[in-house]
């Protein structure tokens, strides 16, 4: 395997505890009792849906920030809270935005960054990729992702954006993910790829505790990429 | 004044010294009797006419590093290098890559940053923005401008692009400039304006001391905009 120049990272989940953060936050929000684990779960789940209409060339593309208000209004009234004003719906709907990372991540990139560009990967959008590095003191080379190819992952078309961005060809580039489906997607659009174990991401042993597909490096987490990667 | 949330920052001239790097660089390469100045003012003069091709709809767009090398491989000739191989002249072309920053840009970034977002609205590509805010150290939150709008300045789409990137009203957007004609297109698509003084961006008292259109700041240097605005 040769060094690649450039790692690309997916983000929920990869990086960040999405169910975990906004579990919390919404219990903050609407009480001790309220069950944020299931709403976190039930806003995920409307996420692969709203992204396929724009895949298939049924709806232009929109930011994933539109596409996260659409699906909380859907489920909102299956939680109680068909009544929350437009002002609080569009606060809640910013909980994306400052997603915590799992532990190992922060001091992780800082190292994978000596050596390699970095930039993520994600279907986020551009504001809720630089607020979320602010979030967590993540340092990008650039925001890269859904945005820059105004399409989604898996679509061949969002990796390749990105190493166009970085003038790299797809096989000097990394995927980095903690969802094999992410991964089968990247090197068919001809980069490496890295999988990260997130074996808890959609409750306790409810993730990939491995790679389902052939990878160049599987990592227990991204300190443990980081020493795979020699950095 | 309302704050500003974002900061744009025009790159070449702005906060680095594109001639007396490339100038420096040249002289390395060719031998201190070599007029460094002279080759960086020839290889900027072709900027403009290149971009306008694309800007009037002429050429579709290419990033500004093809540009740099059509305009470079223009202007070999007349300092007697048109012997000079293809990697040499793929290398050459990356001086733009690594220009260095004036001596006030890195500190005052780090200042502006903690309470602004901050962008590059370069014409310049994001591998070139990516390389030069590693080779200066600067922390930018992403990189916007012409290859996120795939056009160029002062066309007013590509500060719009990049308010919008950031999904806020340009009303809230500043754009930082040392060129006059930059602030103009910039406020024209609804920014807020600061212009900083590079009396020396063209050689020894060839550059803008001041603005020549109305502003909403203007500043000496960016550690002065960083006390403008309050940081």
């Amino acid at each position: 395997m040769t060094r690649p120049a450039a790692l690309f990272f997916d983000v929920f989940g990869t990086l960040v505890d999405w169910r975990g953060s906004i579990a919390r936050d919404a219990r903050q929000r609407f009480g001790d009792g309220f069950d944020g684990e299931s709403f976190a779960d039930a806003w995920r789940a409307e996420y692969q849906p709203a992204m396929q209409a724009i895949r298939s060339g049924g709806r232009g593309y929109v930011r994933l920030d539109v596409l996260h208000r659409e699906n909380l209004d859907r489920i909102l009234p299956r939680f109680g809270l068909d009544h929350l004003p437009e002002t609080e719906r569009a606060d809640l709907n910013l909980i994306w935005h400052r997603l915590d990372a799992w532990p190992d991540v922060t001091g992780a990139l800082s190292r994978l960054s000596v050596h390699h560009r970095l930039a993520p990967m994600s279907n986020g959008n551009i504001s809720l990729m630089a607020d979320m590095a602010r979030h967590n003191r993540w340092r990008w080379d650039a925001v890269l992702g859904a945005e820059i190819a105004r399409d989604y992952k898996p679509k061949p078309g969002v990796y390749q954006a990105g190493c166009a961005a970085f003038d790299l060809p797809p096989g000097r580039c990394m995927m980095v993910a903690a969802h094999s489906d992410d991964l089968v997607a990247a090197k068919q659009a001809g980069l490496m790829t890295a999988h990260i174990a997130r074996p808890n991401e959609y409750g306790p042993g409810k993730g990939e505790a491995g790679p389902s597909t052939p990878v160049d490096l599987a990592a227990r987490d991204l300190e443990d990429l980081a020493n795979l990667l020699g950095c």
